[in-house]
């Protein structure tokens, strides 16, 4: 069993994804806990928190601190890896990060929700021209036009990796923040400000990337957010009113895979989340135990 | 509108009835919030606890104690009043505890797991001689012969009211702390101690009550327990595998009223049950605003 091998994996490291974390760890099970750049913005941002049962009015970000500091404090680290893909197989979960895989019996979806709404042609060309993942799928685009459209930072490190292998890649820094980040980007990537994606267009395969005043030809279409859709990341689970479908026990209906958090639905507040985290470690800890 | 009147009732002050209070006064509502002679004894033993995510192990009477300065912080008051049935009616709920009767438009019901096994006879007499309530169903035992059944320190109270009702009270003290108390026991109460309560018989009224070692000729039996089962105390009310029958919204099959924590099933854990306390909470203020 080589260090990529574990019992569960904990996709997201907010609230939800953290609870999970401490859950698991003190049932002893092996996990790996795969979060983003920054964990719980949402959480940071917030000017006090009055509903969390046990701090009285406490800050955010000193409430985020703390969830943190719990969770070193137990000897769990984060690691900081944008997941694009969960594949089930035969005896758990294929994970498909940046520039690893990871491999789970079972997984705890704790990926929040994203306000991002899909472009027009988005969810129809995945697979036939768009890719969540430039390491992943860059191969596929040598010496082809690319676009790259960074909702996240990570997007400019997408696209740096793609100007080595592409004859072409745009860049839409479409995130805060990316313009402290323009020295970063590799020079033959050509960057175009101040415009919006509209559609993605292609009679099969991706032909064209219209934006507000222009239309880029392109072969491949990179979209890098934080979140990437649960039903995106994972083929065949099942959504309902825009939420992970989930039952009593937080499983999914994707055996071994469970949900907690704001992807359940609303409400969207941080007891909730907690309280979910701990009740889907629990019982993919249960799942993995009666296998 | 008299004091008695509420928008919403919390029942338990347990974890879970604690985190609905603070998010039904967040969201600005009129609440009671009726409790138990000591909130979450669960918690209170707990050496330590590991697993609710910002407190990295502390100790359970410490965090106890932590829930509830925040409640109070929060200008809520405990209203020590034992809830001994929840009747629906037109616009909301009558909640009859011990000496008084609460009004509330929602309801959200937090009474934890009891592990008190019902008696054989219990379900089938329940208002054919069985009562959980001295102080409301007393009057019926006028010049009669009755029996407590003390699993709670307030049964020696209810002994102690009746014995200025009836012709005859025993009381079997069965709670831990009993002994301490005996010197608070009426003298017209005769205490029966060392001897377990086997079953309650008659034919169709109670006529009997059956011990280990001898048989009481009674025709009322008055058990007092701590947390009375939630389908006994909301007559109607759905129970699936022993535990509430809940929607995914915390509603359960009586409009307006909503279910949090242990009652609701497994597993039985503090981070569930503030979660939970929560969601039913912001649903059963939801459903008052709908109104």
């Amino acid at each position: 069993m080589n260090e990529t091998n574990y019992e569960i994996a904990i996709i997201g490291c907010g609230p939800a994804g953290l609870s999970a974390a401490i859950n698991t760890k003190v049932r002893g099970k092996k996990l790996v806990l795969l979060g983003s750049e920054f964990c719980t913005p949402k959480l940071h941002k917030a000017p006090h928190v009055n509903n969390y049962l046990g701090f009285h009015s406490i800050g955010g970000e000193e409430l985020r601190q703390k969830f943190l500091g719990h969770v070193k404090a137990m000897g769990i680290e984060i690691l900081r890896s944008r997941v694009t893909g969960i594949i089930p197989q035969d005896d758990g979960f294929a994970i498909q990060a940046r520039d690893k895989i990871f491999y789970a019996r079972a997984v705890v979806l704790a990926t929040g929700v994203s306000v991002a709404k899909l472009l027009p042609g988005e969810e129809e060309k995945l697979g036939l021209g768009v890719s969540y993942c430039a390491t992943c799928d860059g191969g596929l685009y040598r010496n082809r036009t690319v676009a790259v459209l960074a909702y996240s930072p990570e997007g400019i490190e997408e696209a740096n990796y793609l100007a080595g292998i592409c004859r072409k890649v745009y860049l839409l820094p479409l995130c805060k923040g990316s313009q402290e980040m323009r020295s970063k980007i590799h020079e033959q990537v050509e960057v175009i400000a101040d415009q919006k994606p509209l559609s993605i267009e292609g009679d099969n395969l991706v032909s064209a990337l219209k934006l507000s005043h222009r239309t880029l030809e392109v072969e491949g279409v990179f979209i890098i957010r934080d979140a990437v859709l649960p039903d995106k990341l994972v083929p065949g689970l099942e959504i309902e009113n825009g939420a992970v479908k989930i039952n009593r026990d937080l499983s999914t209906n994707i055996p071994g895979l469970y949900a907690a958090g704001d992807n359940t639905g609303q409400p969207y507040q941080l007891a909730k989340a907690v309280g979910e985290g701990q009740v889907a470690a629990l019982n993919a800890v249960k799942y993995i135990d009666n296998k």
